[in-house]
């Protein structure tokens, strides 16, 4: 607990002064990656039950046709297309996440912020990046400095800290300068909500903080260029946003070595579609299966171990998709049968299926704090698996694959987007995009890249 | 802390089944004195700057013609609509807030999300009444539940808890059922925020938490209404909202004797235009005043011996009106000088007056724990004048006039209805409105009375 004077502000400047020409080619090449990232969780996410429902809901109210929508033919106001293309992209939870902000999900709130404001004010493939990169770095700050505590009491960070970056992302393509960045920051800060209470039942609200997030950080930048003030130490406060939502938060992660590493390098991509604090328990499952070729019968028993954020994930018999999503007993069962944790492989029929069933029953999911004392650092699990025979295999990891120091490489994340987008818009169709979208000065408008469907 | 089985189904079950014919004629008297009240707060609530640069805003972004917004001659779409008026109820301080649960603004909040959904639907003057008294139920109770606690980590519940008592009344208002309505506060409590950050600098992004909670109330019924799902333990779970913004609550005052007393007989009124924290220093001084008369260059000191919510409101030289609203020295000097302390006494000519700064510095506003202990049962203030002669004179008022235990008469509160309105609408018009609001059947479409300015 301490009061560091002009946290806001001093992130604020350096995000309000972000130009193309400062930010290193790796940067971008990543930034363009997430773009990338966002775009194929989109193309499948709009098939959703939870994207159909808010477009009705936005149909149901109106608004303005500024920007696009994916699933919509009619574009809607900007804050509206925000908070529908947030909540679809988290819709399948393939979006990307922040490697140490725990439950923070950058991609699916700041970049369809920054789409929706960019569209309308036809801003330019080079200043749509840089708002990217700026809204990655002050959600990724921001939610290093407050969590795990964050998550501990409940909070949500794609609900919470995401608005202020979409807020700065937004802050920045409009260009407001610094003291006006900060009101905008401390609008989204002061507006901004999201619990975990969602898990107990799988409900689809989970999505909403998503979408929220988006139209808070929309909402929070239009009001501050207008003139309308929001409190300019909102993250150090002693009524502030840190205190008010962590018990043990450190601000000096939000102005330390500004402009060396950029939050956005510590992206990381999903291979799974899980919640991400299951890539460990898959990651050593998959390892193990490709080894040793276990046979589903000769199970008795499989233990994962892991750290508290994952640990609670230990739903036996999930009834929904969502919730299979956030069961480790189920996506390790998964990954044991099929060999692959995909988007396609979540089916109704496969909640039903006896095999997985069965095999979900005998996992047991348990905390150990040596592993939680090291998160987020690592991302540890140990699965243990106990053969009818008595032979006891055990693996671990401590950094799963999709982390940036154990990435996807470019072809493996383009095959993803490729794998999501081609059942939606054709194959030719999904690589011009990644041709567009990896290049230099695409030769598509990018805004038309969401009408594509 | 406790898991208190059901408690959000329980609370729903019971905000879905509210009727007008079971509820006791004083309370729906009172909620008409609510909507009153508020009617006068927006009159002149849509002067301010504040409301201007939201109107502007929406008007930027549009939405369907569905509901009317103080000072815009067109309609907007619901959502919109209630946030425009809850800003513009909240702008100058002077509308209703909750005896117990710190910080709660529920006329600012819930009947502006009522109004905007029941001009939509066509909702008759019963159901909207019956809504009201449901959103005032749920704010109410989830707010004594939680605070002061709530309010000691930073948080507004105006932003916050309110945000569930909009959702309750407009899912009453929607006939929603129990399921569906606590979808609804699933929603709504898991995207409400709400930080006291405003009050370092005075921002006016405080006045957008009302505006936001009406916003997510109406947005969480319309969306539960659709299929939408939130959480039905939001308020109970172990990653709900109770616990995540508290860290002492008891949500037994959620469940207990429901029916038997409404929250909203627990609302005050604003005798005047300040921080409702800083009324027992106000009404002391004007208790002093009157009895002994004081003169200003008499007086070498004066001293609030005060709760810990009211003793943070020490700012000795407001440069704004906001502040000064929220500025003990400043308002106890206001009343020691002129006698009263309303809406129109805030002029920017005042904060340059050189009488009011000097005295406003000679009073000093300090926490006595003993006082903070017995909040918010008791609202104390100890006000002692120190003369130059010598003299002490010393005052305790421990309910400052408004409160339910201290009430403002039905003539008093009409009178400020008058005061406030009769400015923009003319005397005789004012008198009309308060004849139709306080009616059984009221005369004109209560919705009108929204465009009369």
């Amino acid at each position: 607990m301490q009061y560091e004077e002009k946290t806001t502000l001093i992130i604020c400047e350096f995000i309000s002064h972000l130009k193309y020409e400062n930010i290193s080619y790796p940067v971008i090449e990543k930034t363009r990656i997430c773009l990338l990232d966002y775009l194929g969780a989109s193309f499948v996410g709009m098939q959703s039950q939870e994207a159909a429902l808010v477009r009705e809901y936005v149909r149901t109210i109106g608004g303005k046709p500024q920007s696009s929508v994916f699933g919509m033919a009619e574009k809607t106001s900007m804050p509206l297309a925000a908070q529908v293309n947030g909540v679809t992209c988290h819709a399948y939870e393939l979006d990307d996440a922040h490697r140490y902000a725990t439950g923070l999900h950058p991609g699916a709130t700041i970049i369809p912020a920054v789409l929706a404001l960019g569209e309308h004010l036809s801003s330019s493939w080079h200043d749509l990046l840089v708002a990217i990169v700026a809204g990655y770095e002050m959600a990724g700050r921001v939610g290093r400095a407050i969590n795990p505590s964050h998550r501990y009491r409940g909070f949500h960070s794609t609900g919470t800290v995401a608005s202020l970056g979409a807020a700065a992302a937004c802050s920045r393509l409009l260009g407001l300068g610094a003291e006006k960045t900060a009101w905008a920051a401390g609008i989204a800060g002061s507006s901004a909500g999201g619990i975990f209470a969602f898990l107990a039942e799988g409900s689809m609200n989970k999505l909403l903080h998503a979408g929220s997030a988006a139209l808070n950080g929309v909402n929070a930048a239009l009001l501050a260029q207008k003139g309308f003030t929001g409190p300019t130490s909102v993250l150090e406060g002693k009524e502030g946003f840190c205190r008010a939502f962590s018990d043990d938060y450190d601000l000096q992660k939000i102005t330390r070595a500004l402009g060396g590493r950029y939050e956005i390098e510590d992206t990381y991509f999903k291979r799974h579609a899980s919640c991400g604090q299951a890539f460990g328990a898959i990651d050593a499952i998959l390892e193990m299966r490709e080894e040793i070729k276990v046979d589903q019968s000769e199970i008795r028993r499989i233990t994962v171990y892991t750290f508290r954020a994952a640990a609670v994930l230990d739903q036996k018999q999930p009834d929904t998709i969502r919730r299979a999503k956030f069961s480790i007993p189920f996506v390790t069962a998964l990954a044991l049968l099929k060999g692959r944790v995909g988007h396609f492989d979540f089916t109704t029929a496969l909640l039903q299926d006896s095999d997985i069933i069965a095999l979900a029953d005998k996992v047991e999911v348990l905390e150990d704090e040596g592993i939680s004392s090291n998160f987020p650092e690592k991302r540890t699990a140990v699965v243990t698996l106990e053969l009818l025979d008595g032979t006891i295999v055990s693996r671990k990891v401590d950094i799963p694959r999709g982390m940036p120091e154990n990435p996807l490489s470019t072809e493996e994340l383009t095959d993803k987007f490729t794998e999501l987008s081609s059942s939606m818009v054709g194959l030719k169709r999904s690589k011009w995009i990644v041709k567009c979208v990896l290049s230099d000065e695409p030769e598509e408008n990018i805004y038309s890249l969401m009408s594509s469907v």
